[in-house]
Order: structure tokens, then C-alpha cells, then sequence
């Protein structure tokens, strides 16, 4: 059997976490809450499966939920779109991203993936026979190098894929970087995938640069977020795609064959709590807000180096002053064995990753015990 | 855009299930119960929300779960399965084939489909950009027609898609088209993905002949099964595919960026279910033939023709007595706006559907009462 993805091992998230579990180590490297959802929420999934809400959902999701996204998207960004035409829901943000680049990708076009980046988007790319071209983001801001990336775009470019609030760094995309990207591509052929996942998860009081607000781009692009984030329900594997009409038609054909459906009492249960509390999302960059204040406040006192994250449940932290010998991988290892909280290295969202990069991301999306408890163990470092 | 499926629509699912709803027919075309899953399964759901079962769970499947499957599958089959190594739980069957098709196959690759065939396997391959060679089962009975099988063999083809028991038409593939299957296949490298989702859906005391029991075909085989259609929840989009530990090894790495995993809660709600309740796999035949003869005794006063399905939840009518001017399409129309039953055409499951194809499908996966009035207006046609 020729591989398809010869390159590919078991993601980074699964071994960490493997890890984590093996050592007992506090597991702060895949990114999931420790603690749960609202409880009206998980209640309502049990009402809708006894009310016999069992069977296939539609294909582009329950109307009910595409509505309340379609109503978040009005609240939140001040545009409207068609619950119909434009929003669809999958089993997970994931998915709706491998099928957005699945709808647009054909063989031999060219993505454009700003490193560091989430490690679906360039097999997802491979599988659809495109080429992904790496863009690092300028460090220490993890900026867009605008250079760098206008070199990067051929005849060839058909996609770039933007991810904020962005996964490791937590860097923001600014409006002005949006327009500026606008007229990069102005007179191009290229579409975007706008990952938003953490789009709740924004701090000190700025406000998130959604490609939803931004009429041009949004034209040629698709916007994927995730129930799972917003409701700290992960293993819901519940996402959704908001897209014009004629590129949500693409995605569609391809969603339909690749999973037909989302889950079916969630979608009740996200719809109705959607509905009841609409405060939910404004309330959440408090609620994390805190949680980042207070694992940085407590890990002032260690010898690790970082700048307050403004966006996403990760912090990133330089060890240079710790073990500057250690790469990132053996680094995050060895906090996992000999100092019991687990990490992701950041290098293994990179194709190439710069040699002098000593930093690892640890999620804070715990209860207040845990991220104290691991501020504990490492202040001792 | 240029579409990666110009030459896909909404499925025939989604039509007449709309069709249905539109004009207030009884649905029995999409395929999924009008009842409901076991009341144990469904109480054991909110009870692993409420424990907190609501994060990412394994990516392979929860390993409970897993395990059950394994054990099932030595029951059922006589087959010891690895948990570990050669199950994964996916987001649905439908997924499971997508991820199948995406691992085995490349460019240039081409695809046996036997017609009528499921309307996801020839855009799965499209997308692989691999390429489907239809191969006609023999009328009246969907046999395998060896002739033109081998006939359609090429030195590019890589995989044989089997589905047993037979959507649309119920046909069972009998132990000794296994053999003459490895026999043909024998020399070449060919792989198999054996769709068995309606496994336990096998009447008249008739055994299932899995390509797990066939020791040489598993060697190359994904077997995917469903447990929507096993436990009558067809929503809640969980399936699985088993395979030897090699190809699980490439699915997964397809699977974990499709998807990553399935969903945490129901994964749990199963696994416990089926370790209490192994009978329920036993009974499922008796249970589903009963729907069966009820819905046939009751068609017997009608002017369809039609021989008693061996498996799944679907009977094929010839209606070619009633109106043979119309095609399967315009029937299926015509029956549900002018009778209030929905149905599914068949010719939409073929490349090149026969001329005097006059066949429609209907579902008896419903309620006793759903089957009386479904047959009394059928009666009246
Ligand atoms: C799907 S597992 C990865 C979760 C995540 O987004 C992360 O940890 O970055
Ligand atoms: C995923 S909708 C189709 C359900 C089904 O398998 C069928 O009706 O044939």
C-alpha cells in the first residue's frame, strides 16, 4: 500500500496527551477544557434525545441552529446571512475546513499557510493534490511578513488560509491587515479559509477582526468556526461554515459525501441554548480572560519568559533562560516527565521551524485548581 | 469556482425526504427508523454528559467502545480483532467509506462500483481523483455478474467496493462469491472496502457472510459498519471501520484530519450499551423481519410486484403494472404527491440505469402503525 500521506505520524495533540495520561502529568498541550459546559446546555442534549430527536439532521444542519449562527453572525460582525444559503454545519471545525479546501483545491493549485499553523491544513491540501507554500509569520509578533508573503503568491495560488484568533500564538489579525490583504488579491484568483475557531476568545477589550465584517473578503471566503470552543464542548465535534451562496453550493457537495450530517440532538440542544443564552459569547472573553491573567500572573515567578497571549485558550512560553539546550520537542517532553505538566513544542507547526526557537504553548482552559497547580510545578523549574 | 463535482446535485435523500415533508407524504424514502433506539441507550447519553464525558475523545475511538466492537466481532464472526490496532470509530459510515477511498486510493486509480450502487462512493473517489468503473449487477436477483467483473479489471484497478446486505435492493453476497472474489483478485493488488452497514439486517435465518469471516479477503479488506443503523439512531452519525493493522494505520492518518474523532458522549452511551445488551444484535434480525412481513403482507393486496427483501430495511416494487409510462423518477414523484408515500427511485443508485427499469424503494424501518397507512394508500394506487 503506497501511502498517501507518507510524511504524516499521529498528530502532536493525541501523543502529548498519550503522554499526559502515561506520566500523570497535568495535561496543559491539547487544547480542551478541564472543566465542562453550561449546564442547561448538556441538560438540553438528554431532553431532545428522550423528545426522539435521533435521526439524520438535514444535510446542512438543523434550521434552527444555522438560524441562531446566522443571528450570532448579525450580533457579533453586523452582517446578515442567509441561514439557507450560507451558513452549514458540520461535525466539527476540522471537517469544515478539510471541506472547504476539498471544494477549492484541485490538483497542482497552490495554499498559502502562514507558519506556525494547525497541523489539518496541509494533509487536507496534500489529499486534494494542491501544494501548500509556507509563509512564516514574523516573529516575535507572529505578524504577516507582507513581503514575504507577496513572494509567495504565483499564478498557482488559488487559497490562503488565515487562522485568527491564531493557534499557537494568539496573535490578532488587525482590520487593517484585512484590508490590506484585500487588495493583495484584489485582481486574483484566490479564495480564503478564515479559521475562527477561537473567535470568542479575544482579550483586553479588542475586538476580533472577523473576515465576517469585512465585505470584500468575505465575498471569496469561507468561515469556519466551532460550537466545541465557544461551549467548551469539544468532544461534541459540532462546527459550522459561513460562506456566500455559490461557494457554500461547492462545500456542500463535497460535505455531503464526506460525513452527509451533523449529530442531531446537539444540534437541538446548541440551537436551544443559543436562543436562551445569547450572553454566552459576550461573557467569554472575561471568563478567559481571567483564567490568562490569573496562570500569567502566577508564572511570573518562574524562569520562563512571555508576553500575556490576546487571543485563544494558549499561552506561549520561551524556556531559553531554562534549557536553552533543549529543542522544543525534547523540551515539552521533559516538562511532561520531570516536571509533570504537559506542553506543545511550537516547532511541529512549522514546515521549517526557525533553529533558535525555544517555545512551548500551554493551554489554560482548566479550572482555577489546575492552573494553579501547574504554575506550581512550574515555578520550581 | 471551478467545481471539484460539477456533476453532482443534492442527494435523492434530501429531495424526497423534502418532497415528503413539503407535501406532508408518508416518508419512506430516506432510510432511518420512525422510532426510536433503545431506551437504555438513550438514558445512558445524558447520564455521560452530566459525568463530564464532553471532550475530545481518542482519535482512534473511545477505547471501550473499541473494544466492544472487537468483541462483537468475534462472536459474530470468529474473528479476534485488535482494539487497538485495527478498529477506529468515525464520524458516521459515510465517513468511514470517504476516509477509506482517500487512503487507498491515487490519481489514475480506478474503482469497481457495482451499480445500483450508494450515491457516495463514486464522488469519494472523484475527489481521491481516482475513477470508477461500473460493473451492472445481474437482474433480477443483483448478483455479480463474474463476466463483466473480470471484464472490468484493468492493471489500474486498486479497489473493489462491496456492499452486503444490498442498498437499494437487500441482496446478500453468498460465502462462495467471497471465495471466487479471492480467487480473482489473488495476483493483483487490489484492495477491498466491504460496506456492511445493514450486517445484522439479514433475514429468513440466511447468516451474513462478512468479509471478516473470510480470513484472505480481510487481509485487504476496510470493513465499515454503523451503529445509527444497528441501534436505530441514524443521527447521531457514528460508525466504524476494521481493517488489518497496515491499512488502519493509513486510514488513520487520513481520518485524524478529516475529523479527528468522533463524538465523546455517544461513544460512551455505546460502548456501555452494548456491553449490556449484546442481545440486541441477536434480536435485530427478528425485529426487522417482522416490519418486513408486515409491510409485504399488507403490499401483497396491492399491484406492485415484488420478491421479499433478504436484508437491510429497504424493499424494492416493480410498479411496472400501474404505470410503466413512468420512469423510476417521475414515480417516486407521483407517489408521494398523489399518494402520500415517499419513495426512492433506483435508477439514481446507476451511472447507466436499464431502460426498462421500473423499481422504487421504500423503507420499512417505521412504526407498525406508518406501515398500515403506508400500504393502504399503496393498495389504492
Ligand atoms: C483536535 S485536537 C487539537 C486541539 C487543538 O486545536 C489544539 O490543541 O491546538
Ligand atoms: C445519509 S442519507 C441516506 C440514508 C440511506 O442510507 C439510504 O436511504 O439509502
Amino acid at each position: 500500500l503506497t501511502s498517501k500521506l507518507p510524511h504524516v505520524g499521529t498528530t502532536i495533540f493525541t501523543r502529548m496527551s498519550q503522554l499526559a495520561a502515561e506520566t500523570g502529568a497535568l495535561n496543559l498541550s491539547q487544547g480542551f477544557p478541564d472543566f465542562d459546559g453550561p449546564q442547561a446546555l448538556r441538560d438540553a442534549v438528554g431532553r431532545h434525545i428522550a423528545a426522539g430527536h435521533n435521526q439524520y439532521a438535514a444535510m446542512t444542519g438543523l434550521p434552527a441552529l444555522r438560524e441562531q449562527v446566522a443571528a450570532k453572525i448579525a450580533r457579533c460582525y453586523g452582517r446578515s446571512v442567509s441561514a439557507d444559503t450560507e451558513v452549514t454545519i458540520t461535525p466539527g471545525a476540522t471537517q469544515a475546513i478539510f471541506c472547504a479546501i476539498q471544494a477549492l483545491i484541485h490538483p497542482g493549485d497552490e495554499v498559502i499557510v502562514f507558519d506556525p499553523s494547525y497541523d489539518s491544513y496541509e494533509p487536507s491540501v496534500e489529499l486534494a493534490g494542491g501544494r501548500c507554500v509556507h509563509v512564516p509569520l514574523a516573529l516575535p509578533d507572529f505578524a504577516i511578513d507582507w513581503q514575504r508573503l507577496q513572494d509567495a503568491l504565483s499564478p498557482c495560488t488559488r487559497l490562503i488560509i488565515l487562522n485568527s484568533p491564531h493557534n499557537p500564538s494568539g496573535a490578532l489579525i488587525a482590520r487593517a491587515e484585512l484590508d490590506r490583504l484585500a487588495a493583495l488579491i484584489r485582481e486574483r484568483d484566490i479564495y480564503l479559509i478564515s479559521d475562527e475557531v477561537y473567535e470568542h476568545l479575544v482579550f483586553d477589550g479588542v475586538a476580533h477582526a472577523s473576515v465576517l465584517a469585512h465585505e470584500e473578503l468575505y465575498q471569496r471566503a469561507f468561515v469556519v468556526s466551532s460550537f466545541g470552543k465557544t461551549y467548551h464542548v469539544t468532544g461534541w465535534k459540532t462546527g459550522y461554515v459561513v460562506a456566500p451562496p455559490a461557494l457554500t453550493a461547492e462545500l456542500r457537495k463535497v460535505h455531503q459525501y464526506v460525513s452527509f450530517c451533523g449529530v442531531t440532538p446537539l444540534q437541538w440542544a446548541l440551537a436551544e441554548f443559543m436562543s436562551e443564552h445569547p450572553e454566552h459569547v459576550e461573557e467569554l472573553p472575561a471568563f478567559y480572560q481571567s483564567k490568562r491573567d490569573l496562570f500569567c500572573d502566577l508564572l511570573a515567578n518562574s524562569r520562563f519568559r512571555f508576553r500575556r497571549t490576546s487571543g485563544t485558550y494558549f499561552q506561549l512560553v520561551d524556556y531559553s533562560a531554562i534549557r536553552p539546550d533543549l529543542d522544543d520537542v525534547a523540551m515539552a517532553e521533559w516538562l511532561t516527565r520531570e516536571h509533570g505538566v504537559a506542553a506543545i513544542p511550537v516547532s511541529v507547526f512549522y514546515r521549517q521551524p526557525p533553529a533558535e526557537l525555544r517555545l512551548v504553548r500551554f493551554c489554560f482552559a482548566k479550572r482555577e485548581d489546575t492552573l494553579r497547580q501547574a504554575a506550581e510545578k512550574l515555578c520550581a523549574v
